[in-house]
């Protein structure tokens, strides 16, 4: 088992949840309290704003979960200094002794494939631009377009994510095609457990997780029993509909077995029907930890 | 036809040429004179000269040729002291009227799709935190998350170009499964064409392009044939393997049929056989300037 899988095993198992708490932060939707209002803010403006909510969710979250997932295209969308807030939050969660999945979607060939690992995985020593325990992968370029990211993950007690069954409505347009005798993201799910059989030395898990969603439980079963040795990570639970249930035969081989993101439905849980009424906007830190139990009371159940 | 490709049109048919020339800067590959011999440079220092290398690049082939195509991974590999870099080098190209692509393979769903496309689309008004011409995009999630991409590249006079069978040796792992009457790829490409039939207006070209490898020319022709109304950005052609009559197809329906980019062969020209012994490593410019013109040469002859 790899160094990154037996920490992220430590964390779910000492905090007894495989909850993931997504980090989303958009500006007209954080608190007036640190939005103070603001139209028309400056970019840097907006980043210490991202910053201080990101670093806030951190502080309510760190004791009860065992990982963050920022949304790098939130970041990204202000440019260097989102870039720079995100190198930051990133910093602050690993200070809190959180797993930090980045959720940037890379892809490319060869070298570089490389550089974007470079960028991003750095399991321990913080050396890296972006400092990610791991990083999710797409799959699309092809089997050899993963071996960079598998090889700097390896050096760096790291993880990846590659794209398998995604959440969105769409998801079954190109991944959904039926081949000769699997659809595409089966075949897909066949690679990335051959290389878990390759790759994953003595215990359960190998290095190469999967991204599954929520949405689709018959689908997450059966991807549970085609890759035995794979991590999933799986988004869609929540806001986008899918429930505890759904995803319950992910844990079929441990609890290790899969990390559950939810994201808006605590990112700004004050502002959904189910809390509104019980915490205003000024008790927003009260609603992010009431959704947070929540969410990991009802994963308890399965 | 959009915006976008009426000036890209414009300027292929202005500088007679659909070369595009990729800019991958590695500080390893720097000529001396940039990189002063130092090992152990800091990141700040990195991105200086990765801002120096690439506007002297743009300096030396912004009169010939039409668009660049910064590779977004070496820059992110640097943190935001890189992204600040790019987002210069970006401003840069732009200044001296070439249309730059930005090869970022990003792609994600709903909301997220639209940050990204906030983050890098937009064609005239330079206000994106990333200011491109065009963004390269991966389509594995689902045709449903293209229209993110292309709802804010119609917005803002911006274009799009998506993975459909790409350049690297394991590109048919998954691109070339075969589903009840066409590959995955091809599912792809069906997809793109019917998105701009929908959408070219008055026109050849539609909104949505398509990443076809130059070193796959047989898929290249027939790819060319599945989809006569979208641009092609061709990479493949030089180091990887790809020559002028692998690309010929893709213009059987215009000059503006395709771009066909080179990156290393032109940012190293001085390192490599064909040039080294010519121009010494104090003559790069030189050896980058030649090489454009032997590309640009080399693609008028089909």
């Amino acid at each position: 088992m790899t160094a990154y899988m037996t920490r992220l095993e430590g964390r779910i198992r000492s905090l007894g949840t495989p909850a993931l708490v997504g980090l989303d932060p958009r500006w007209n939707q954080l608190p007036a309290e640190i939005t103070r209002g603001e139209m028309s803010p400056s970019t840097q403006r907006i980043a210490e704003g991202f910053h201080q909510f990101c670093t806030e969710i951190i502080d309510i979250v760190s004791t009860l979960v065992p990982a963050v997932k920022p949304q790098v295209a939130f970041f990204e969308q202000l440019g260097p200094a989102g870039m720079e807030a995100l190198h930051h939050v990133m910093q602050y969660a690993r200070s809190k002794q959180l797993i930090v999945i980045a959720d940037a979607k890379r892809s490319d060939i060869g070298s570089t494939a490389a550089a974007y690992s470079d960028a991003w995985l750095d399991g321990t020593s913080g050396k890296a631009a972006f400092p990610a325990d791991a990083l999710t992968v797409s799959p699309y370029l092809g089997d050899d377009t993963l071996q960079p990211f598998l090889e700097t993950a390896a050096e760096r007690n790291a993880g990846i994510y590659v794209l398998v069954r995604t959440s969105n409505a769409g998801a079954a347009a190109f991944q959904d095609r039926k081949t000769e005798d699997t659809t595409v993201f089966e075949a897909v799910a066949d690679t990335i457990q051959q290389l878990n059989l390759q790759h994953r030395g003595v215990g359960q898990w190998g290095p190469v997780g999967a991204v599954v969603g929520a949405t689709w439980p018959q689908e997450l079963a059966d991807l549970r029993a085609r890759m035995p040795n794979t991590p999933f990570l799986v988004p869609g639970y929540g806001t986008q509909g899918g429930s505890s249930a759904d995803v319950a035969a992910a844990f079929q081989y441990g609890p290790a077995g899969a990390l559950i993101n939810s994201s808006r439905a605590i990112n700004f849980a004050w502002r959904r029907p189910e809390w509104k009424d019980r915490f205003g906007e000024e008790r927003w830190r009260d609603a992010v930890l009431a959704s947070t139990q929540q969410m990991i009371m009802d994963l308890h159940r399965v």
